[in-house]
């Protein structure tokens, strides 16, 4: 249908992601490309952008377009009604908050970002711990703004995951400390595998090389994309037509690179098979974060750490890789790089002990917004944690409380879409392999077509026309289940371990 | 001086340097990264960063604060009052069109442009000739809305030539007729050099890394910019702190990279010298297209292909390229360089032939302007004013009137910017030679160090503070004056064809 009004609305949403683009490119470059000396001007080109894009989306012209369409949602089909109450909810969520709030926060942000450096520079959780009480305090005079239906957690939760409460959050997490972290347990119990060989050296341009491969395996569209090297690996996307994967090389390491070419390979897949019709409207965008980790994790852990992958693919990796992977069989590099091992650092876990640093931090911020945890002594419920869950001791705040950079940028309720996303894999992967006959054989062929086809046709073509549940609903039968990661992982790792 | 309104002129005109830095960006990343299906979108984001700043730039709160800014100029100090006097020139200019005539421009500019490819392609004027003839009759309007002193032409050669009048290109283009062409025409008689080595196989890595070392003898900051391939070479800057250059390497042509590196180069060295604290600011801009071309014209022509130069430096070519220099000698190759040869095509033709390309398109341009030519046969004016200026048959269109992209764009008073530089830089060139004691002595040693100081100090720093004209009265005690360049020219290609 045509309505005026709506269409004014879609051409200034659009004109609001031109500039959200713009800035997301300008941040992009500042990764990839930018000179060092560029660095304080591009910040206030950020600044200037992002500043004006809010202006627009909350300025009076639009507010009442938003207003009128939101009285008659009900009048408009599916898709645009859709459009219009995830527009009505962003929108009224960016007005809640006066100019006095958002300085101040933008203020504690900053200082909060100082603090960690030096923190982390001294390795000393007492350097960052005001600054983060602080940012802290913030966060729940937020969450009170926003407002919340069970729990103050959720006011920031529903930016990532729209929809997640923390009823589901708790029971999802629960069934993690009781069915995965006895498991992990039994595992460490047994043999451990042989894994140094992925250790030696592996030459940058060969790798690099590799990477691009594994992307055009995974039918990444090279044609509305691009590899770069950054510090950090990350996906961006300026329209479903320009979606830009990065990765970083370790030369004393074979999976780093690997795995987040894989892994952000995933999330890319999800944008560039976004309805590019919907540009600039929530339709167009992904449902939630959840739902885009569960694409990144479902090619790097189900696919990407499978045997049938590799049953298809180890002749390329010995072909570019002969003196580290010639003398060792697909099942000993599948063993190899399934290696389970509590570790201190996040971002090196295996993909079970990955699940207990999430729980940690979880069970922090949902206790710290409550109150149930201060900023005080922090580092020592951190270290407990690690000890009970992990069973690793902390030696010191760099290695333990002080490792991530998201509290240090006001993000809280933003770990637990990375559990939430391997829970989605597992469940969709097991439902591919449901409605794909032969699924697990055409991968051992080399075959991701019909898997790519069916996250397409399930899952990317929505953007987000459907909330993360009900997606998972339509796609599964059910809400989220934990006990399909439970399952995959019992298959998996106890086919590894015996 | 502080000055409320004035820092809210700072401030807003700094925004829309953002907006419109940002749209340089995406136009670079177009240029240098894109992948081809982010074309669409791409345009569609440009579009609106370039409406957004217009709009705020025209629009009723930013005219005001200009409107009162340039009622009480003269209370101001030099610098402020010279940025209101800019800002306000370029306001009066913006403000002056209606939407028809911007929307109507803007279809005959896509127009002209879709008939140029078509032409391009059946290499037959009389495909583009309809477009062009609509797209004038625009230019002829726009010069009565915008209004000039002596010539409807000097409407639009103010845009890129702030001051330029047709008197003094007619003046300066009657010269090099008289001088030039003559001269040029005895060095045909003399006995040719050797060139054919500058065109055997370059390899294409070593060519890159050696116009990268290229650009830092040059003392171009890489901290600050970066280099990059691009199917036409260019210069694109986000602040003095980020200036980008690209190049393009042809592997049958030592020249082709390597002058665009130095020509390049030399812009970039402008942008990075202009004044930081005047950021978004007309004094934080360069002051005219022939004073930026005097900067890449002096570094590539006076400097580049200057023996004393290759003095230095010839060592490190012959290091890269063995196999094709290793035998030659700097004389030799300093000749070689040099070689005078007219050609059909602007952008290949050698530094004195060049003049004539540009004389030829003023000519055309002016009396189109003016109505003594007209696009009806304007093939067959351009072919006779080659045989004449230059001695040569145009053996087709491509070759020929539609060699170049500009009309297609629209754009009329661009191209005398380019001899404008060469002029410019010759005087320039001529008077850092008195003011630096044994300048020549230096470069010959590698050394250009106390040429940039010299460049900054009086050129760089000042951005558009003064006028072009201004400038060069400073700086050499007297307005532009072709006969520095006739000088320069008999001086070298006498030494060279004895």
């Amino acid at each position: 249908m045509t309505d005026k009004t709506y269409d004014n609305y879609v051409k200034e949403m659009q004109r609001i992601a031109d500039l959200g683009y713009a800035t997301a490119l300008l941040n992009w470059d500042k990764e990839v490309n930018m000179p060092s000396k560029g660095a304080g001007i591009r910040t206030r080109q950020v600044a200037t952008l992002s500043g004006l894009a809010h202006e627009r989306f909350t300025g009076d012209s639009f507010s009442s377009i938003i207003k009128e369409l939101s009285g008659r949602k009900n009048d408009f089909p599916q898709q645009q009604k859709r459009n219009i109450e995830l527009t009505a909810k962003r929108h009224d969520r960016a007005t809640k908050f006066s100019t006095e709030f958002v300085e101040r926060n933008s203020r504690a942000v900053s200082e909060a970002y100082m603090a960690w450096l030096k923190a982390r520079e001294a390795n000393d959780y007492s350097v960052f711990k005001n600054a983060l009480g602080n940012l802290i305090e913030i966060r729940k005079e937020e969450a009170e703004i926003i407002g919340y239906e069970n729990h103050p957690y959720e006011a920031h939760l529903d930016q990532f995951e729209p929809g997640g409460t923390v009823p589901h959050l708790d029971e999802l997490f629960k069934d993690v400390k009781e069915q995965l972290v006895k498991f992990v347990k039994e595992l460490r119990e047994k043999e451990q595998v042989e894994f140094e060989f992925l250790h030696h050296h592996y030459d940058k341009d060969k790798q690099w090389d590799f990477g691009i491969e594994v992307l055009k395996l995974m039918h990444y569209d090279f044609d509305a994309g691009r590899q770069d090297l950054s510090p950090h690996p990350f996906t961006t996307n300026f329209a479903p037509t320009d979606v830009r994967v990065t990765t970083r090389i370790h030369e004393d390491n074979f999976g780093s690179m690997t795995w987040s070419c894989i892994h952000e390979g995933g999330h890319a897949l999800y944008e560039q098979g976004l309805p590019l019709d919907q540009y600039g409207l929530p339709v167009g965008s992904a449902v939630s974060l959840g739902i885009h980790e569960s694409q990144s994790r479902l090619w790097e852990n189900n696919v990407g750490r499978s045997l049938p992958f590799w049953k298809a693919h180890y002749g390329l990796a010995q072909k570019y890789f002969p003196e580290n992977l010639g003398s060792k069989t697909a099942e000993q590099f599948y063993k190899a790089i399934n290696k389970v091992e509590p570790s201190l650092i996040r971002v090196e876990s295996d993909e079970l002990n990955y699940h207990f640093h999430i729980l940690i931090r979880y069970e922090i911020e949902k206790g710290l917004m409550e109150g149930t945890y201060s900023v005080e002594g922090l580092d020592q419920v951190w270290n407990a944690k690690y000890k009970e869950y992990l069973g690793v001791e902390v030696p010191d705040d760099k290695r333990g409380i002080l490792q991530d950079i998201h509290w240090a940028y006001g993000s809280i309720g933003y770990f637990p879409t990375y559990s939430l996303g391997s829970f989605y894999a597992a469940q969709f992967f097991r439902q591919a392999e449901k409605d794909i006959p032969g699924l697990v054989g055409q991968i051992e062929e080399g075959n991701t077509s019909n898997l790519l086809t069916w996250l397409r046709e399930n899952i990317h073509r929505h953007g987000s026309l459907y909330s993360a549940d009900e997606l998972c609903k339509r796609i599964t039968g059910e809400s989220l289940n934990f006990k399909y990661f439970m399952e995959y992982a019992k298959k998996k790792y106890e086919g590894i371990y015996g």
